[in-house]
């Protein structure tokens, strides 16, 4: 990781802000301890030899661009989450209202709104356009995957006189927001690139958490119940889950804690055998025989190895995300055939929550911390601050480079949220034969 | 249709009813005309040349079995639905509360559990057992599928003294609970047999709304609004669910209602063609061309034809039901490849609620039906009638002979409501070529 | 009540049904019977002798107004229920897209829009602006409570032009509405007045189930849950619930059926004493001795007598009804102090949902139900019937004159819904002395 | 503020936590900085000279207490708020499962049941009894509020062989519990008190924020739903709603930013006058006039100062609460009679949730948290650490002795929240006249 937590700047702020009657400011030199505990807070140095440390995000009490000019711009990128709209009015209404900026672009269909070449018009966004917009799920300007042409988009936002992009979205996005923000200085645009990173998968390095995830997971647990009681419903009934998660348990390992009644878990981050004496289905059968019923989580990235035993070729989508196996579907067929092979009866049923988890509108919390992410990156960028995302770190809002951050975070096998996982749902923490 | 609605008795009443401190009474004389309408009422006539009526149920001033020397069981079989527990709970204290009867059994694993070979126990039902189990879906007494054998149900009740077994559960159930009635009599055995009928489609014959329905159609109608929401959020986006619906499409249809945002709905009982100019695919390409995103609806039972074009035999499962195949991928690789063919980008989202929308504890609505039901099976039972459901019909809760209740009620795709979802959805009512 | 179910037609149909390609119609001629049971279906006769029936609603082959030339409004009056903007969109909706009417004016402020002194300008409503309003509580439109001068409201439509008036209100807009018709034919003009009757609290008479009420009685039973964990919280908890029902118990006895923790309903038709051997602060106090808890749900209108002991004079607000007293805080401060007069220590808390229960969307059972009372509604005005509202009676949409309907139904004390709030409750049928 | 963070421990640790089969510890020596700013982390130094920190929590490899010989008790003091329930199936499930303590008692009624006099019998809790108590609200051991007799609660717990007792409670609670702790100490029992610190006002010191706090936003923002649309459903509509919080304005400033619907937020925090040109009213009045509705949300606890003008005397309640004056009809009737005044016609609606947002079962994120909690406890506790709580701050759990916890966290007037609300609803930052 990289750990250059400078914040760059368009120049120098000279315009007194227009939120002067709160009085309420932050300065740059207020920065949040990168490392908070008493034996490594000074393990790590800046520069300058201070401490590892991160800017704090707020309102500044001198502005760079000049609201009556400004000209901004909201984009959303990559998959559904709760919240999207949530941060769309923020911005929208924290430019408006608090800076008195009247030019205000909804980018549709994610950068292939900003290529001209795809031909879609822009939205004009105002107050009365995104009041409502909160009490539906998705993004109000839609979305797209995949790269676009960072030239042409950089023209495109030139020539409309855009001074402020903010963009809102995952790993990808933030990795294309860097580079929008480097070619704009290469080409000296006065041009600030906002992020306001999201991911559904909880997975991104640093922040601590994902805005959406906490309404992500009470839909998750929903789908628990839902499992428990058909598990219930039958003699030796086996409720099986699937759920999202690619790379990551966050979503599966959180729900189960939510919910009490799951009985495994199954994530990325920890392999686990379907045969033999530790192997998942063995684990399975002491577990009917035992109680006679069972609930299984699994995330949609968990076990791909035992589906690509020496085998099928990675694939990967426009996106250039892996293309993954249905680990559902042979958790099932498995599950099925080993107790058949055993001659002993039970009633599996399968059930796949997939979009319903994320297409919700945002619960209260998300709703509120959405529109807190919003009102920061407006601030950030106001003062003409660029090639940053705003994030939620140890309860305190900061700013991050663009290039610090990227989809990594993985639950900790070894760690404390694995732990309560493992004692909530009583499964072994080793389901590998060696 | 078999239009004897006579009901059966197992004797003269001649215990004074415990209820009498209420005064409320209904007379077995009290009949709920079968045919309402000023030009047809008279149209069938019963055997004694009257308008063919109904008995209305309620509590008798004079019952037949003696609450201190009764015993009762309650068996629940087929799939789950929302409010079986409330009708295991009303049942239950209908008789534990209002006639005193103290041995209540509640019978594991549907018919199972009635039969000793399969080894269960019975569970033994009181107040403070059933008093908080309506805040759980599915069923506190589990279920199964499939028949067991009915002399051995008969004689270990009998052996039990068992005077009264209510049977919740589906057209299957039902068919067996008149099997149970029908031996019993021959072989003169006081035993009381008393259905609920039950029915995630509601699909059943007479009935006029399935308990659980109502909650199933509030749960499928979010899926809706998910799938509304992934399909605005992309470009050219497509939201796809299937839902349940084996041989009707009640939930497809009433949820379409309740949630504005379907454009298709596709039933079982409304054939269509994928192909050809009046086809499916064309008319959504012409949606997709117009409005830029579509949600459709699809009932599992739906469009069984076009996967059978001339080959795969029809499999059946235990409980004699066919096996269908999977319209839902059937529809969503169509689409895509349909969408590839003529090389216009589509991004179709696959919703698939299953479960998720029975599993869930009653409504309001439907709570306060089952305790109804519950009620009104229990006046039943205790006047030694047997052979007999009850059930809701134009809102009076009437006795109907058992064998009177099939599952065949389908959508009349010239009817009220396959008329309603056309003018919600604006699908054509024609997607055949001839 | 007046039984004369005839109906009002402004002239005679010429117009072909744009709705033809359907193919299904109803025909004037299909009547239900008022009377539908064995015993006394020919007990009322009509004046041609045959039993007492009513007209079918639903879409007639030929109409009376000319699409191109009709121009319809919308007007919501008195207190919110849910699902009005349901019945709002599904009117528009109707006329719109099934008939071709494109001049349709959302009247603003209940019967106050329609009274140019009032100043208040007509909304245009369109499919685009009717689209999501199901998704919000309340009236669109807005509403407003009393009387405004009935000819100015028919010069002003007349001056507009307007043939169709839609009326969503209760018990008072529907005497409006028929005063609005009858003198509207003493003018001849061609004007049709459709009512949909609205009341959260279920009371008018011949009416199957008030649209909205679903909804409220699910959110009344919420409040029931907490009052029951509150009354559980503490020692010698007791929970004390305010809840609407002004003339009638519905919601308080159906939002008691639904959820089973209420101890004691009290409702405006089941007088009851507080003092006294068979009181209900004795029977409280029993009850409290013997469980510890309590939950009580009173009905606003509930106790009245308790409060006017012999003076306050009865008030009127500008609507008419009848300023209650405040049964809740009177119930509040007597349970109070009738403990602390035996010395025993209990913890009360009280809980007024008010309007929570209404304001929110329609449930899908209700919007269901909703957007057929507005098809239905469309239906009847096409065909230049007048006078009339739709209904749901027994199951079957019919057209019913406006004079037969007044808000009255009340809960019947001897009857069988009162008698399940009994049996769930557990309460003494007589809390009078004498 | 006592800045003494040092933790008690009633020895030394020398038993094998039976954890290890998991291999996650966390050491005494591990410390999160108090301060964990740049400019300030070592502004506050300890008795070593080192930066100000806390111990953070979480299992330790050895522990005090022998599991075998080890009895447990847990109380639950105070108001309800969601969560409690789930706090006390961890400690439970954490203690019998992780630790193998079998014998763990529940506390009936707070303080009361810990106090032989008051003749309460104590709970056994088992693993079986607690795992379906997440699905309800409130406290399955009941609460009190006020104060026992200190040595009579050690007396009775050294009686029982009681070596831990955890206190789920709030500011009182963790006050009587440091008693409990201080005199067990001069005692010299072996008697680990550990708090688990509560309040549905989430006003208490150093705490990152109260669990069950997010769930009751979650109601009390549906509140804010409700009162916006009765206020839009009328002419001049006015939504008054009065929420939790006596002190401070925590929920009903995170309800408004949870839901955009408010326009005024009343706090303790911030004084107001009603009267005068930059009071309220007239404030009120223009808003009114200009875009004719508006939702008022007041906290219990706010404009005390307005009700009590030069007169009432402060009365206390049994736990030493202020009786608070009543503001909510205090701004109903000054609002009512204000417009009356100027002859302006308005319609107010009051909503009074009360007790119905903090009696619901705590929603995921809560339940996420709550589970934490209990698990840290017990850790804790293992240990035999005495007279402290666990508490997140910073995202980290850490070990807070008693006595530095108080209520007395409100919003600052010149922070962020507050700043975010006002940006929200945009109400002006001063409504005082002077």
């Amino acid at each position: 990781m990289n750990y250059d937590f400078s914040i760059k700047n368009l120049g120098e702020c000279k315009i007194e802000s227009p939120l002067s009657d709160i009085g309420y400011f932050t300065e740059d030199k207020k920065r949040l301890l990168f490392n908070i505990y008493l034996d490594d807070y000074s393990s790590q140095k800046d520069k300058n030899g201070q401490p590892l440390s991160l800017e704090i995000a707020g309102p500044r009490s001198k502005i760079f661009f000049s609201p009556a000019k400004t000209k901004a711009a909201i984009v959303t990128c990559g998959g559904l989450c709760p919240g999207i709209n949530d941060v769309v009015r923020s911005i929208t209404m924290t430019l408006f209202h608090r800076y008195g900026v009247k030019n205000i672009y909804g980018v549709r269909y994610g950068f292939r709104g900003l290529n001209p070449a795809c031909g879609h018009e822009l939205l004009h966004l105002t107050p009365d356009f995104v009041d409502d917009i909160t009490s539906i799920g998705g993004s109000i300007l839609s979305s797209s995957r995949g790269p676009q042409d960072i030239n042409a988009m950089l023209d495109y936002m030139a020539n409309l006189k855009v001074n402020i992009l903010f963009c809102i979205g995952g790993d990808g996005t933030m990795k294309a927001a860097a580079q929008l923000a480097n070619i704009a200085e290469q080409k000296k645009l006065e041009l600030s690139i906002i992020g306001i990173p999201k991911t559904i998968d909880n997975d991104l390095d640093l922040i601590q958490k994902s805005f959406g995830f906490d309404t992500a997971i009470e839909k998750a647990a929903e789908s628990i119940k839902s499992a428990h009681v058909e598990a219930k419903g039958y003699f030796n009934g086996i409720g099986l889950i699937k759920i999202m998660g690619r790379l990551s348990g966050h979503i599966a390992a959180y729900a189960a804690l939510a919910q009490n009644d799951t009985n495994f878990v199954l994530i990325p981050e920890v392999p686990f055998d379907m045969e033999g004496e530790k192997g998942f289905l063995k684990i399975l059968e002491k577990r009917m025989r035992a109680r006679g019923h069972a609930v299984i989580m699994v995330a949609e990235g968990a076990g791909q190895d035992l589906l690509r035993k020496g085998n099928a070729p990675v694939e990967k989508d426009s996106s250039g995300n892996i293309r993954l196996l249905d680990i559902g579907l042979y958790m099932k067929s498995s599950i099925e055939n080993y107790f058949r092979s055993i001659d002993m009866e039970i009633n599996l049923k399968y059930i796949e929550p997939s979009y319903l988890i994320r297409s919700v509108p945002a619960n209260a919390s998300d709703s509120i911390y959405c529109s807190s992410l919003g009102q920061y990156a407006v601030h950030a960028a106001m003062t003409g601050k660029t090639g940053l995302l705003v994030a939620l770190m140890k309860e305190d809002y900061v700013h991050l480079p663009l290039h610090t951050v990227a989809s990594g975070r993985t639950i900790n096998p070894h760690g404390n949220v694995w732990l309560r996982v493992l004692e909530t749902t009583g499964q072994p923490a080793n389901m590998k034969n060696v």
